[in-house]
């Protein structure tokens, strides 16, 4: 069965407040990096799925919503290549 | 001013334990998703940097050193795309 490599992206949607960027820009900011703003954390997931690629996708794509993100609060997409 | 559009991807370490994603891991498996493997979680930091690009790199390679990510656990990278 060929394996796949998938990373997920979710990120804070952006009217959403995201007090753990606030804090890096401010820390960035006292460090001298003033010209640095809009800093927004958010995850990256990786994961190996097994199966053929349609399916894979379909699953990927299920998790993606269901389970690794909050479609409320936040964004996600992924990608997958072949391992 | 130019403005950059910069993604910071933090990871573990390969050799660094994962507990989240291993959490992930099983839940995915309580759920019928048993061909899911490797799962590990890390960060996605986006920012907006203003100024030249080859300061602007210069800049970002640090911060991605020096603030955004703990190079005795973590490996990391960046992209950079004029906003």
């Amino acid at each position: 069965m060929p394996q796949y490599q998938a990373k997920v992206f979710v990120t804070l949607k952006p009217s959403i407040l995201d007090p753990q960027g606030r804090t890096v820009e401010r820390a960035l900011s006292h460090l001298d990096h003033t010209n640095v703003s809009g800093v927004r954390v958010g995850k990256l997931i990786e994961l190996t799925l097994t199966g053929e690629r349609p399916e894979v996708e379909a699953q990927l794509a299920g998790i993606t919503r269901d389970v690794l993100s909050n479609p409320i609060m936040e964004d996600a997409r992924w990608e997958l290549e072949e391992a």
